[in-house]
Parts: C-alpha cells; sequence; structure tokens
C-alpha cells in the first residue's frame, strides 16, 4: 500500500505545507488529466459506467434507509443529489481524480444519531433536525480543515489492518441487521400509514412478506452468482465480463421486472416499493430554507453538535484517506502524484456545502475507488497493446531486425506514456529479452517472436489517470436524481437483498472473518486450508497466537457493536475505533512477539497459494498458462480477471507467493519461511 | 465394473444354469449372511438407517406424484407397502443381500401410461386399471422368468455408458418436469376439489403458490449444501458426516416444521400437504379385491397387456441388474458369488404378488444399492481396525519382535475375513513392508511403527456382507406406513424441492452432462478444464470427436423425451434405449475411431488430476497427507469422505491418475497417454 508521507514530505510540520505541495504537483498535470480523458475518446465510457452503476445503487439503497430511519425528512433525492454534487466539484477541483466519491453507511447511521436526538428534544424536533445537522457539519468542515492544515495525513499510516477490517465488520453487521429488520418490516404495517387500506389487510400484508422473503433471497443468491462470472467457464469472455462487471445492476433490473409480474388481482401496493417524493414535488424542495433555519437552534444545541462533529471528522479523514490510498497502490504504477492533504481540504469544504444545503455528505468511498483505478488499468493496457502491436506488424513487413522492432516498440510506448525513458526500460526489460530471443532461436517457431503474444505477457501495467470518466459518472448520478420515477418502482425488499449481497460480498478477503472461520476448523481439518490460496499468517504465527488476537478483535468488535445499540451515546460509536489505534500502537505489541504482530497485522495481504498453480504477477505473464487438448492454442484470460483474482473485494491488491510446503513436508518452521520471503 | 458372466458360466447356454450356479454359490453363505449380520451388533444400524432414508424418501415422492396421476388410484401407502414387501422378501430370499428394492421412477411413468390408457377405454376405466395393471404384472413376470431362465444376464455387459446415462438423463429431465408441473399446480385449484372453499379463494390460492416457491427453493437448495457436507472444513467430523448422510431427510423434517409457523390466520390447507388416504382407511383396503376383479378384464385386454409388459420387463432387467453390478463393483473386493441370474428370477415372482395385490412393483434401484455397499464396508473396516490395533498395542507391551508384532495382526485379519491366506498375504504387502521397516530404522522417531497410523494406511477394503441391514431397513419401510399420519404433513412444495434435488443430484458425475457443459466452453477456456479434476476422455479424443458423440447422443436424447410426450404410444418410451444398444453395437463402430469410442463410452469412469495432488486410492492411504502448521499432526480425513469422493452420485467408481500434463507440457499426444496408462 503506498505510504502516502512521501520522503519529500516526511519532515514537513509546517502548517499548510502538505497542502501546498499537493496543489503544486497536480496544478503541473491538471491539463494532462483533462486532455488524456477526451483522447481515450469513446473507450473511457466503459469504466464510467462501470464506476456509475457501482456507485449508485449503494447509494439508492442508503437512501431508502435514511428515509425509513428519519421518517422522510432525507429520502434516496437527498443522497443522490449529493453524490453527484460532491462528485462533480472533486472530479473538477479535487487532488487525486481516481477517489471516487459518495454518501457511505457511516453517514447514514450517524444521521440517524442525529435525527433520534433532534426528534427528543423539545427545542429542535424533526423540523429543525437538518438545520441542526447543517452546524454539525459546520463544525466537521471546520475539523477537516484543520486537519488538512496540519498535515494530519501524514499519520495515516498509524490506521492498521486491526481497525479497517474491524470498522469493515462492523459495517457488515450492519447491513445484515438492515437486511434482517428490513425483510421483517415487510410483514408489519409501516408506522405512518393508515392500516384500513386494502394492502395491510391480512391476507395482503401477509403476501407482501412472503414476496419479499422471494425477493430478498432471490437477489442476493443471484447478485453473488453473477459477481463471479468473470471466471466462469461457459460463454464468450465478452457476455463473463458483461455479468461481472453489470451483474448486480442487472439483477435488480431483473427482479424489479419480475415484481410486476405479479397477477393484477394483487391490489397496487403489493409488493411495496421505494418510497421517496420525486426531486421537483415540494417535500424536497424544503432544502433551499435549511440555511435560514440554521439561526433558529438555540446556541446550546449549536455548541453539542461540535460532539458529532469531532466523530464524522474522525470518520470522514480515515475513510476519504484510505479510500484514496487503495485507489494509488504501487501496483497501479501510477505517475501522477498524490493529494491527501489538498482532498481533506476540499472535502471539508463540500460538507460544508451539503450541511447548508441540507444533504448528507458524500466522502471517499470503497471499493469503489479501487475499482476505478483497475477499469482505468485495464482501458489503458488495451490502447498501449493496440498501438505496440501496430507498430511491430509494421516492422516485421519491413523486414527490420529484432533489435529495431524493439526500439520501434518502445518508442511507441514512451509516446503514450509519459514516464522517463530509464523507467520505462527496465520496465520493458522482460519484453526486451522476449523479441530478442525471438531472433537467435529462430529456427523454433514456438519461440520465435509474436507480436500479440509477447506484449500480452511482459506490458507493464499502466492506468489512464484522467478525470473525465469521474466527471461522466458523477453527471449520470445527478441524471439520475431526474429518473428517479423509475427508480421508484424498485421493490424495498430487493434492497433489502442488496444489503445482505453487500454485506456477503464485503467479507471476502477481510482477514478478521478468515480468522474468525478458522477458529472453527478442527485441528485434524486444517490441511484444508493449506491446500487452497491461503493468507500467509496461516503459516508464519503459531495457531494458538492466531486465536488469541481473533478473540481480542471479536471481544473488542462485540463492544463496538454494543455501543452502536446504545440510543444516543451511540452517536459515539467511532470513538473505540480511535481508541483502538492507540492500543494497536502501546498495548498489542506488549502482549504479541512483534514478528507475529506484524504478520497478523500487516500492511499488505499477503496470500500463498500451495501448489505450483499458474504463478500469478502484475505484468500480465498469464497467456502462456496450460492449452494442450485445445487445438486453437490461444488460451483465453481477460485483464479484468486477473485483477479481480488478485485484488480482495475492497479492492486492495494481494501478493502471492508459493509456499514451499510442498518441498520440505513437515519440515517447515516459521523462521525458515520468514527467510525465504 | 464386475462383470456378471465370470468365467464359470462363459458357456453356459442351458437353460436353468445360471439360476443353479447362483443358488448353490448364493446357499453356500446363506448362514453365514446372518451371522455376520447379527455378530456387528449395534453398529449395522448405522447402514440401516442411513439407507432406510435414502430410500424411503423417493419413495414417498414417488407416491405423491402416483397419486396425482392416477387420480388417487395409487399412493404413497401402495408405494411404500410394495418396497417394503419386495424389500423384506428379497432380503430373505435373494440371491445378492446388498441389493436395495424400491419403486423407481420408471415404474411410476410405465403405471401413469398404463392408468392414461385405462381411463380412456370404456369397459375398462379407472375401476378396473389396477386389475389390468395386475395381467401386466403377470405378463411382465413370466418374461423375467424367461430371461432368469435362459441366462440373459450373461449380456449385460453390452448395455454400456451411453444408453445407461441416456437413461439417467430422461430420468433427472423427468424430475425437473414434476418439480415444475408441481410447483406450477400450487397456483392453481386441484381438478377434483371444490373450488368454493376459502383456501382456494384468490389470496390465499396465491399465499399458497409463493410459499411454495419459497419452500421447494428452500428445500432444493439446503438439500444441495448438506450433500456437500463431509467436505465442509468446518465442524466436528461426527457432525459433518451426520449431516451428509441425513442432511436431506432432515432438510425435509426442517421444512415441514417451518411450514407449521404459518400465522394461524391463514386457512388449513395452506400450504398444501401430501394428500394420501390412510392404509387402514377403506380407500387403501380395496386392494385385496384386485385379483378377483382380473376375471373381469375383457381377454382382448389381457392380451394387449403383453406390450406393455415387454418394455417393462426390459427395464426391470436392466434395472436390477445395473444396480446388482454397481453394488458388487470390484474396487469393494467382495468375497461372496454374483446372483444376477438367480435374482431375475425371484424379481419375477415378487412382480407377480405385486401384480395380484394391485401394488406397484419394485426392483433393484440406484444409487441406493451401491450406497448400501459402502456405507457396509466403513462399518468393516471400524471393526477390523480396532481389532487389528488392539492386537498391536497388545504385541507391543510385550515387546515383541516387528515381525511377530506383524504375524499377531495378520492372524486377527484372517479370523475376521473369510478370504483365503494367500490374497490376505498379498493384499496386507504394504502394511508388512510399513511395519518391518519400523524395525530397522528405529531411530527416527517418524518411520517408527505407529499402530494406528499405518493400519489405517494400509488396510484392504472390505465389506460386511449380510442380510440383517437390508431386511432391518425393509422392517423400517414397512413401519413408516404405520407413520403415514406424520408423513401427511409434508408440504407437497417441500416434495417438488426434493425432485428437484434428485435432478441436481443426478447429474454429477454423468459424462454426457459433462461433455454437453464441455460444448459451451470456448476454446480460449478449455484449459480451466485441465486445471481441475477431469474426466479422462478430456485428453485423450480430439475435441471434434468428442462434440460430434455429445450431439449425437443429444440428438437421441431428445427423441427419447419427445416419446414420452406422444399420448398412449409414449408407453413405448424405453424402446429407443433397447435400439440404442444395438446402434452402440453395430453403427457407431463404423463412425468413431475404436479408440476414441472406447474412451467415450467406456465402462470405466476414469478421471485425471492435473496438479500432484493427493493421490487417492482405495486402500485409504489418504492419512499421511499435509499436516504442516497442525500442531496436532494428526490429519482427519474419514473414509466415507473419500469413498464420497471417489465415487459418482450413481454409485459408480471413479478410476484416478494423475496427468502427464505438467511434465510434457504442450507435448503429449493421445498416444503417449493410453501407453502410459
Amino acid at each position: 500500500m503506498g505510504n502516502p508521507s512521501s520522503s519529500k514530505m516526511e519532515h514537513v510540520r509546517t502548517p499548510f505545507r502538505g497542502i501546498i505541495n499537493d496543489f503544486r504537483g497536480r496544478a503541473a498535470c491538471y491539463k494532462q488529466d483533462w486532455i488524456g480523458g477526451v483522447r481515450s475518446g469513446l473507450g473511457i465510457l466503459a469504466p464510467t459506467t462501470y464506476i456509475f452503476f457501482a456507485s449508485a445503487l449503494p447509494v439508492i439503497a442508503f437512501g431508502e434507509q435514511l428515509n425509513r430511519d428519519t421518517d422522510g425528512s432525507l429520502s434516496t433525492v437527498e443522497t443522490l443529489a449529493s453524490t453527484a454534487l460532491c462528485g462533480i466539484i472533486h472530479s473538477i477541483l479535487g487532488g487525486q481524480p481516481l477517489l471516487i466519491l459518495g454518501v457511505a453507511e457511516p453517514t447514514v447511521i450517524m444521521y440517524t444519531y442525529l435525527y433520534n436526538f433532534a426528534k427528543g428534544k423539545e427545542d429542535l424536533g424533526q423540523k429543525l433536525f437538518l438545520a441542526w445537522a447543517g452546524w454539525v457539519c459546520v463544525w466537521t468542515a471546520l475539523l477537516l480543515l484543520l486537519l488538512a492544515i496540519f498535515n494530519a495525513c501524514t499519520v495515516i499510516n498509524r490506521f492498521t489492518r486491526i481497525a479497517g477490517e474491524l470498522f469493515g465488520m462492523l459495517i457488515t453487521v450492519l447491513f445484515i441487521q438492515e437486511a434482517i429488520k428490513g425483510m421483517v418490516s415487510e410483514f408489519n404495517i409501516p408506522k405512518a400509514e393508515d392500516p384500513k387500506l386494502e394492502k395491510y389487510q391480512f391476507p395482503w400484508l401477509y403476501t407482501n412478506g412472503l414476496l419479499g422473503i422471494i425477493f430478498t433471497s432471490g437477489l442476493l443468491y443471484t447478485a453473488l452468482k453473477s459477481r463471479k462470472a468473470r471466471s466462469w467457464w461457459y460463454g464468450t469472455g465478452w457476455f463473463r465480463s458483461f455479468i461481472a462487471d453489470y451483474g448486480v445492476p442487472l439483477m435488480v433490473v431483473i427482479w424489479t421486472a419480475l415484481s410486476f409480474s405479479v397477477p393484477s388481482k394483487v391490489p397496487s401496493g403489493v409488493p411495496r416499493r421505494l418510497f421517496s417524493p420525486l426531486p421537483w414535488e415540494s417535500a424536497s424542495l424544503h432544502h433551499w430554507t435549511v440555511i435560514k433555519d440554521m439561526g433558529n437552534v438555540p446556541p446550546a444545541y449549536i455548541f453539542a453538535a461540535l460532539i458529532p462533529a469531532l466523530m464524522i471528522a474522525g470518520l470522514y479523514f480515515f475513510d476519504h484517506s484510505v479510500a484514496s490510498q487503495l485507489a494509488q497502490q504501487k501496483e497501479f504504477n501510477l505517475k501522477n502524484p498524490s493529494s491527501y492533504h489538498y482532498d481533506i481540504l476540499l472535502l471539508g469544504f463540500m460538507t460544508l456545502l451539503c450541511g447548508l444545503l441540507g444533504l448528507p455528505p458524500s466522502n471517499g468511498v470503497l471499493p469503489q475507488s479501487p475499482m476505478h483505478t483497475k477499469s482505468l488499468a485495464v482501458l489503458k493496457r488495451q490502447l498501449i497493446r493496440r498501438k505496440m502491436v501496430e507498430s511491430a506488424k509494421e516492422s516485421i513487413k519491413q523486414k527490420a531486425s529484432n533489435s529495431e522492432i524493439y526500439g520501434k516498440m518502445q518508442a511507441v510506448f514512451l509516446e503514450i506514456d509519459s514516464s522517463p525513458a530509464i523507467t520505462v526500460a527496465k520496465e520493458l526489460k522482460d519484453l526486451k529479452e522476449a523479441v530478442m530471443n525471438g531472433e537467435n532461436k529462430g529456427e523454433n517457431p514456438k519461440d520465435s517472436f509474436d507480436p500479440e503474444k509477447h506484449i500480452d505477457a511482459y506490458l507493464p501495467v499502466r492506468v489512464n489517470e484522467q478525470r473525465v470518466s469521474n466527471l461522466l459518472q458523477s453527471l449520470l448520478v445527478a441524471a439520475s436524481v431526474c429518473a428517479m420515477p423509475a427508480i421508484k418502482q424498485i421493490p424495498t425488499s430487493v434492497l433489502w437483498g442488496y444489503f445482505a449481497y453487500m454485506a456477503m460480498d464485503s467479507l471476502l478477503g477481510n482477514q478478521f472473518w478468515e480468522r474468525m472461520l478458522l477458529l472453527f476448523i478442527m485441528p485434524g481439518r486444517r490441511y484444508k486450508v493449506f491446500e487452497g490460496v491461503h493468507a500467509s499468517f496461516v503459516e508464519s504465527v503459531p495457531f494458538k497466537y492466531i486465536a488469541m488476537f481473533t478473540i481480542f478483535q471479536l471481544v473488542y468488535f462485540l463492544v463496538c457493536f454494543g455501543v452502536t445499540w446504545i440510543p444516543i451515546a451511540g452517536i459515539l460509536f467511532p470513538l473505540p475505533f480511535f481508541i483502538l489505534i492507540s492500543i494497536r500502537q502501546h498495548i498489542l505489541p506488549k502482549l504479541f512477539n512483534p514478528h507475529h504482530l506484524q504478520e497478523l497485522d500487516a500492511a499488505e495481504y499477503e496470500e500463498i497459494t500451495s501448489a505450483p498453480r499458474r504463478s500469478l504477477s502484475l505484468s500480465f505473464k498469464e497467456k502462456e498458462a496450460a492449452g494442450l487438448g485445445n487445438e486453437e492454442g490461444e488460451v483465453e484470460v481477460c485483464d479484468a480477471e486477473m485483477l479481480d483474482e488478485l485484488t480482495t473485494s475492497r479492492g486492495e491488491f494481494k501478493v502471492r507467493t508459493v509456499s514451499f510446503h510442498e518441498d520440505n513436508r513437515g519440515h517447515v518452521y516459521p523462521e525458515e519461511i520468514v527467510q525465504q520471503e
């Protein structure tokens, strides 16, 4: 994971230094950010629509959650509007344009606490809720500005895996809770509704609940299946990629369509659909008065707003930076500089703006941000590959020598890529060797140079770093505010299924979860773990310590989860996470062997494959893999599939090593493995 | 697969010779069949209950199918009664006591055709249906007697994979058809019912349908998951075995229990439950008059009954022999002789008996018969292992030399097993070596003799061949006729889910299905097949011929399936299968290279593992497998798990070889593989 405190900034303690450095660095490539995007032509639409769907769906679901939890004060219109507004601002004025913004679950939870607090106070009430939340945003913005000015981002490498995964697990459990609460609610009459309506009479209420079960589990099952489409055996590559990229929104559309197949004898309103006022209805237009109402909030509450603001600022600082960090992992070979400090500054301003408009603020989101970078890497690769193959074929036609061919290819690469020639030469070393070998061993047709095959195998990773895809996807989100009449047709039960899907999906690659599962494997069965791909700590840390560490984390997790259930003080739920960072720093090293702690709380997600399987590497060297019995000879492994296999569902890269397990069976001790690494 | 025409009978053409030989062979071990069973003590109850559930559930489901298709003339009471009656007779008087009998799907289909035919004729009608079916059974019995007398079983090795798998596929498709028809029927009012009842009013009818969808898919999903429990990573071995063995009946119980959780406001009859008269109600007692009614069947119909009888006799001959064959595969190391001819004779008498009592006849069933043998192998193994470990430990205590220890162990084995000492010595060779090596390399504690570990690793397979488990499970089926009031509580939709489960389950290991899937894999993706365990024909036959053979089989399958849709002539549906056997014999060898044909239509189910995975062998040599990082050192792989991995869901053994794929990548030609085998 890239460390944001790059050497240049290591000793910076001067206020504003981080912001100024970031600003200068990004200003230098600002023009290129637009030109590069426009140059990609229509190809840019693929990452754009991909990220749009990945980003809009949860925002719609969170909107419905907010709508229930705030008795309609906020709804899908507001969450979409905030996402669109902040996305547009960030894509134009932001530092790192790979970062994707949106309204996230922590915001929804905080706003629910704010609402419950406000509702309970006579001098606030539902009426002044948004105005008071506006004050919370004012304080939050102020705190974020201070964090940016005093270069707080230099400490984000203290946010280790333990806190991040604990927080991820909390979100997962809250998603599951939301899915279950939602499904149960389908059997009950909503509180604000008239229980005498036909659709709330027993047979129909029960029918609604049963349809809810079918839609919720149907969406969950099909969405989980479609997520894995890229590695299916069947169907063309295009079809599999399409299902993997757009399967989840597609399933929402399909289940929504199926929900219209209920016989006409069923009264309208069964199954229940999303409830949200349309953006042009009066219920949505009161936001423009929030800023006026802010003057009516009693001063005591204005100061009390500092407490939730502290929590939100901490959360946003953490989330925004980690999302940005994962979008810029070193495996992506990014060329443009990072912009952590400046982006926190801008986030402060956007939070202020949202607060004044009565919208829930947006911040950097996972896994959409690294997904965005990944999709741009695939796009860029296609572009470079095409041009290099063209040039090589041209040279071959002219009977150029292999070194001439390579020279032309390198020139083409340099033309597209802005990296210094010396770095490129190093990165292209393998390709050069392959081309040159082609000349020497010319007699064997298998080794001779084949432009398509060799370029595929040895091309380094490049990302199309630009602002256009981010802007376009934000504009699409803005457009979907106008599509609310269509979005309102989604049955609520499909959204509960979507919550369950998000929960399941986020568990993959969460080492805390994987370690908990490990505790349930009987000692005699643990060899099964070694047979497959497994996290490296399984081999390097004795089971006893894995168990201790995991049980500590589990108990801590239960405390955190317990806090969310406390009626008003629940608003302090991020506090234990901040405390955990300090526990990790000062107490855990006293309880665990530092080496074990480092393995269990590693910065990198390290995996070990036991069998000598196809070794996965990021230079896309895959295509050589077996092809026996396959007359066509060509093996199809698409880039996106490899990237899928190599990243966790949070978007984090996995580092893979091959185990030495098979060779010295029974004789490998933790020390040896460490040395071998 | 064991060839029933053992050398002794190869030239037998004399009538009755097969029956007489079988009878003599089995008579010699008849007493031992009972003593051996009684000696196993309570241990025999495990295979008994296991087979009882595996055998009773489909019989209940087929009963409900028959009940719908014959307007209640036959129902679950009759299918259970026939299964119990024939099971008891076969376990006492039958030749091969490992063979399990039951009412099977082909019988249900044939009886449905018979019913539809009878119903349409004025001088038969529903009233004389069972009497006419009785005549069909009389003819069938006669034909089976003739087949037994003239030693027809010597030809059963002509029933190759192509016909068997085609037939299996037909049953699968009919199961799926039944599941879908059943699920749709939950939304409709049954024809014989009064549509004015409250439960048939629209909201409740629709509720019944929705509950049907939930129960059907719920049972299908959970049953499929529980089937794989043995290889789960989590839970104790006992728990996993229990779920794998009893998961499906358990799921039926759980979903039935859940069906009682519908609120009390839902009228009774929603969800619909199994419909069957109780065995002591008058509707079930008319069977005793069937034999009287047989005299009232017009003579023309008595002779017409010969046509369906030809089909049924062919089917039963085929099914009964193949089930028996798979229960006696050579991998089981059975000691008692086979009894194909005599068992067909007895089947004839049982068919006659069922016909006269107005019951649908039973025949040998798959996969229950090989499942029975498998469970008895596990039981026997536990017994031998315990006694041998005891003896070895005793000898070690007395400081006996390793050759003395081995001598004692062999003596114990011989005492339990009836095989000749010379064969046993050969089979125990590996164990002997292990024991002897323990003495020589005594200095290395890892190699020294550990009774439990070494006996586990080198014990040959033995089956507890006896009649007790078969008799007990048949008695349990008889007892469950009295449990009809409880069985009637199963919702019909759970049974449709069970049909879908049986369909899915039977596809695993059906090479016809696997080849069809192969056609949908793009050429560039075929390497994925080689990465996993795959059937050997994938490597040894060029794709073009695999495709040709499969498409031929598919077209033939569609013809067979089409025949079942023809109203009355559909009764001839087994005919294409009989013709296929002749096509396979005379026409296919002209279209395909004999080597390819042999691979595609192989007698053995051969598989290739590509990576040097744990090699699976039937001598249970598994336990040595990896155990690194596992402090307890003991690896838990239970016997049943290995057997599961090594048999298809039909109960057929897989022969596994390791591919040479990795070593000479890209250079293996079909010829080489054949030689290496």
